[in-house]
């Protein structure tokens, strides 16, 4: 049986970057960069008022007070997106608005609290230093400032900041196309009403959200009947995909025929791995089509998705790190034994203090969805012996999209 | 000028849910419960196996070992998704494969590995106690339990409970109209050249993408010029929105329209809030629709929607929880001052050894788009005086979508 590490080294083996694609900027939130988005532009682009005020020769203002004020003869105005046409001369000045240029001359500006009006000139009644409240061109960004690195999603500040730089279209990498396919006789669809024996299908839809919020293009190819035509006529849908996630079928018995058909019509990677839950997991390639088979158990798909198929995803995005973050927390609330298979344990984690702190979901059979509920982590309790316990530090792999910190 | 929380408590008064609708299970995924998710049917619907092995009355293995195996006959077989017609009676075994409904008559599952089997024949080479390998009826969720609670997000995890549980559709808040318009003649939009003394319009595509993120749908309506005429077609367009979201034009300049207009034709609720960047915070309504005028420049448009305008998107959704987790974290790298004005600094969070430190993102200037790049949270500095000095502790409002704690 193979580590985790094995498995996931395998498996990442065989996927490499998809090719890039332009989109409009108004529809990249959430894609990957392909390339690092490089300012070709300075931000601001020319110094601007920081104020609404005066715009003058910082000179002219030297020694200005309440007491002494200094009048200087207004020129004319410059509101935001014009320019002022002349140059700001010795005893001029010009009326600015937040965020216009700066007149030529004029090298510092005085906010309008400062100042008095009169008919045709301006009292200045505070001096207003070079510089004063004047954004210099290229403060915010400069021409060749990274503005955010390839492999990395888009969220709205990038959008912000990719808008600012005048980044448009942007080039991002091509969403994968990652086929689902349920398998077994006892699953019905939504809204089927449920003959005996059978229990609703869940892991499609999850595979389904969880695909999406990974980056991928999920196509839901429906659910495989425990016979061999049939499941073989369904994954022939897949052969298009850059990636194909089948639930079921893969354990040892005699209706196993994911793994069957794996084996005998593609290539097996590797069929099992050392780990709790998920121990039944397949993966090879059919038609030149990468196959992660996950267990049927809904903990152990969504577990092995998220150990396994998010990260092949993230490497098709091209994403710098395909994996969560896993970060040290504190245990509470109960012990937990170590075994010889690597154990992901549902956790929730609150922060209380500036301490991380996890407690499980409860009850953890693989056959549990409802440990899934208001899972933010999965607690790695490491192969071996003993008991991690209450107090102790413990790794915890993050189950959410965003991170409230950088992955720097 | 009002408080933060004075600001906040009179914009959060205009708003309150919006109707419900039902969606397809499929469509779900990111949508806001409108009622409690109870689970109708118990999951599993029956007792069934946990293993593909031999379903058996207990009592009919008693003292069974290698040494000394038991020996029953074969009665028949029971594949998952369907249910033996028969029973089990004393000195019978029936074939059962994972997920299979437990037969009448048997209370224990032997798995495979402990069994041989012969012509017509299974030897038990272990004893079966009552219950072995059998997953009762209701074990993982029970009848009238509660799936996910109204005003939840939907997650993968939801939807993997509410698929299992057969719920479908799913009775979801309507999405928030939200009109989105920037102003200002220094404005150029995505994909047109810079004329002098013009900058990139960054404020339109990231209020649509953050208005997305925060469950909204956003529509853009464009540039308005820094007339008054342009200005109030461009907001007539917004007279069916549950929310209008301007930026620029609200401080004290000559050309501060949205003001003007909001004050002269509609009714100002407040304007200005004692906060650093994003003083200049217009509110109030204009024809029936609440109008929350951001300031212009992009790092006090963005704050302010993080702490005003997110906030009312997730009331008319009726989100529990209106605002994002605040959690307590520690201050590296520099010292910050406190002011008369709360402020709001954008960092970087990472955890290390179970602690959660912040690092600023450099200069702060409420121009400096770059100062939200990587920005994870804003530390919350409070007004006063003195200085928040490194390793002390300071409030993090988080920015992130999904978060790695509960709300518990």
């Amino acid at each position: 049986m193979l580590s985790v590490e094995e498995a996931r080294e395998r498996i990442l083996a065989q996927f490499s970057p998809l090719p890039a694609e332009d989109v409009p900027l108004a529809q990249a939130l959430g894609r990957v960069l392909a390339a690092d988005a490089i300012a070709q532009e300075q931000l601001p682009p020319f110094a601007n008022s920081a104020m609404d005020g005066y715009a003058v020769r910082a000179g002219d203002t030297l020694g200005a007070s309440e007491a002494s004020p200094r009048r200087l003869r207004l020129a004319g105005e410059v509101p935001a997106g014009r320019v002022y046409a002349g140059t700001v001369n010795a005893g001029e000045t010009v009326r600015i608005l937040t965020g216009a240029p700066l007149p030529d001359g004029a090298d510092a500006v005085l906010q309008q609290e400062l100042t008095r009006a009169g008919d045709g000139w301006i009292e200045f009644l505070s001096e207003a230093p070079t510089g004063n409240n004047v954004r210099a061109a290229g403060d915010d960004i400069a021409p060749g400032a990274l503005l955010a690195a390839a492999g990395m999603e888009i969220g709205p500040a990038e959008i912000a900041l990719l808008a600012a730089a005048g980044i448009h279209p942007v080039r991002v990498m091509r969403r994968p196309r990652v086929a689902i396919l349920s398998t077994g006789d006892e699953l019905a669809p939504a809204g089927e009403p449920l003959r005996p024996g059978q229990i609703r299908e869940s892991n499609g839809p999850y595979l389904v959200a969880a695909v999406l919020r990974a980056g991928g293009d999920p196509v839901h190819l429906g659910i495989a009947r425990d016979r061999e035509d049939d499941l073989r006529a369904k994954l022939s849908a897949a052969q298009d995909a850059d990636l194909a996630l089948t639930s079921g079928g893969v354990s040892v018995g005699d209706y196993d025929l994911v793994k069957q058909i794996l084996e005998e019509q593609g290539t097996m990677n590797f069929w099992r791995v050392r780990m709790r839950p998920g121990k039944p997991l397949a993966f090879g390639l059919l038609g030149g089509t990468p196959l992660l088979g996950l267990p049927g158990n809904p903990v152990s798909a969504a577990v092995t998705f998220e150990l396994f198929g998010r990260p092949a995803i993230r490497r098709l995005l091209g994403c710098r790190e395909v994996e969560r973050p896993t970060i040290e927390v504190v245990l509470e609330g109960e012990d937990i034994e170590r075994a010889d298979r690597r154990h992901f344990v549902r956790a929730r984690l609150e922060s209380r203090g500036g301490t991380l702190i996890a407690r499980t979901t409860g009850a953890q059979g693989s056959h549990l969805i409802s440990s899934l509920q208001g899972a933010s982590c999965l607690l790695v309790i490491m192969e071996g012996e003993g008991v991690v316990r209450q107090g102790d530090m413990v790794s915890a792999l993050l189950l959410n999209d965003a991170l409230p910190w950088g992955n720097a």
